[in-house]
């Protein structure tokens, strides 16, 4: 490969993938990329550009942000076709008051995915869990999924349908110790991939995550070219990320907090309908 | 203040903020939070709650992920009303093709709000600039607004609103240099404060920035239990998000990728009205 080919590639990808969303959804020919680059598409090096179906599921109190930084990351995937899915059509409120509107519903969503993402959210999440037509959904994509992944409590989902039985893999920090009831192990990692599942640990994870995921799918200089378009060279202004890093009080508060919830996950959990 | 109280409060404030969107977003009683935890909400110290009104502004082809990271920080702060504003009530897509429905009109909302926040984008952001009545909005609120705060290139949108003139402020990294062109002197940090204005630098800086307000309008614990539950402690899996870190050749296809979008930008910003 040349290398003009290579960067021409590159920036059409990009451009094509980051002005031009509706183009590089419905994965047409990026004549809008074309025009304002002035690079010629048809010099992309195969490598950079895909077909994925991506299948990212939203349900009541998802956690918004759980989702967004997997779905910047994904949509910056040239030729990607990077949709959320979830029961209905009805425009969908996340567990911050953000409402989505999603892509398709259920039976709209293509057999085979090339990647099943799940969120994670607090008490949305359970009701995901004992939702038949949520949990089936997730089953289903997820048996035939290429990549099968998650951020947050999303992780608990994927164990309910079944589908982190002898694997690793990792959830919120709080709720990590809950994975064992779904047969899985959990790892105290940031991002965690055992074979095709690739689970994201809390909320901002999803942007370790998806990162991690551009250049699994493309490569390294394409994925840092996304990061560098994310400006993602994150500063936090405290040092209070992880059960670790934060002052005791801090951390005591939190797990008070969610007390009463990883109990109603427990149930949840347990309760969870075996399939066949 | 006693430290039961203290804890009781913030264990409260957050529950009902993450557990209970609609609670929380209506300023109601947290009953549902109160219920979860078991922590009466009467004995929250007054200082961990507040009634901020938070207006951040959408329009067509923002960057979804250049809101959402505040999003999630501003939905934290108890008390707090956080809407999504936009021209219409008609659902807004984003540039990476997520669709969003506003909560309120321009004319719905506020006149005085504690917080006007607004996103960037690339092509989308233009038209913003060149769109009267999305300009004058946000002229008309930054003026009254308590806070004046924009992520990535908002604060070109900031700038063309007049409200930029002598302060210092950043921007995405590729288009800091065109702050001058509004009057405002740009700085290279990732979330820069001048008096009122706080402007953050590219989509994920938003995150920095976000829980840089919470600390600001709560106080330091607030905002440790709040990085906490976002779990956010970032591991980018790659050094490529500044244009220093980045390899010189992947600097050099970004700034490639955008000349276009520069030139167009530069003509939006010098072309824009000036108001009296």
């Amino acid at each position: 490969m040349q290398r003009r080919d290579f960067q021409a590639g590159l920036i059409a990808a990009l451009a094509a993938a980051l002005s031009s969303p509706a183009t590089a959804q419905t994965g047409g020919k990026a004549t809008s990329a074309h025009e304002e680059t002035g690079h010629d598409m048809s010099q992309m090096p195969a490598s950079w550009t895909g077909k994925e179906q991506i299948g990212m599921l939203v349900y009541p109190e998802f956690t918004a942000l759980d989702l967004m930084g997997p779905q910047y990351m994904f949509a910056s995937l040239m030729g990607a076709q990077v949709r959320l899915v979830a029961r209905s059509r009805d425009p969908v409120r996340s567990d911050t008051g953000v409402v989505v509107v999603p892509d398709m519903t259920f039976d709209e969503c293509p057999k085979v995915l090339d990647i099943l993402f799940v969120p994670g959210g607090s008490v949305g999440t359970l009701n995901a869990i004992r939702d038949d037509a949520t949990r089936n959904f997730v089953a289903e994509r997820g048996a035939q999924a290429k990549l099968v992944t998650s951020v947050c409590t999303g992780s608990l989902l994927l164990g309910a349908a079944g589908l982190l039985e002898g694997y690793r893999a990792t959830s919120h920090w709080v709720t990590r110790e809950l994975l064992p009831l779904v047969g899985a192990t959990p790892v105290d990692a940031r991002v965690v991939r055992d074979r095709n599942r690739i689970t994201g640990a809390g909320v901002t994870a999803g942007l370790d995550f998806g990162l991690a995921i551009v250049e699994q799918l493309r490569d390294r200089e394409y994925a840092q070219a996304v990061q560098l378009l994310a400006e993602y060279a994150p500063k936090p202004p405290l040092n209070s990320g992880t059960p670790r890093s934060a002052p005791p009080k801090v951390r005591r508060m939190m797990t008070d907090m969610f007390a009463g919830f990883m109990q109603k996950a427990r149930v949840a959990l347990e309760a969870r309908p075996q399939r066949k």
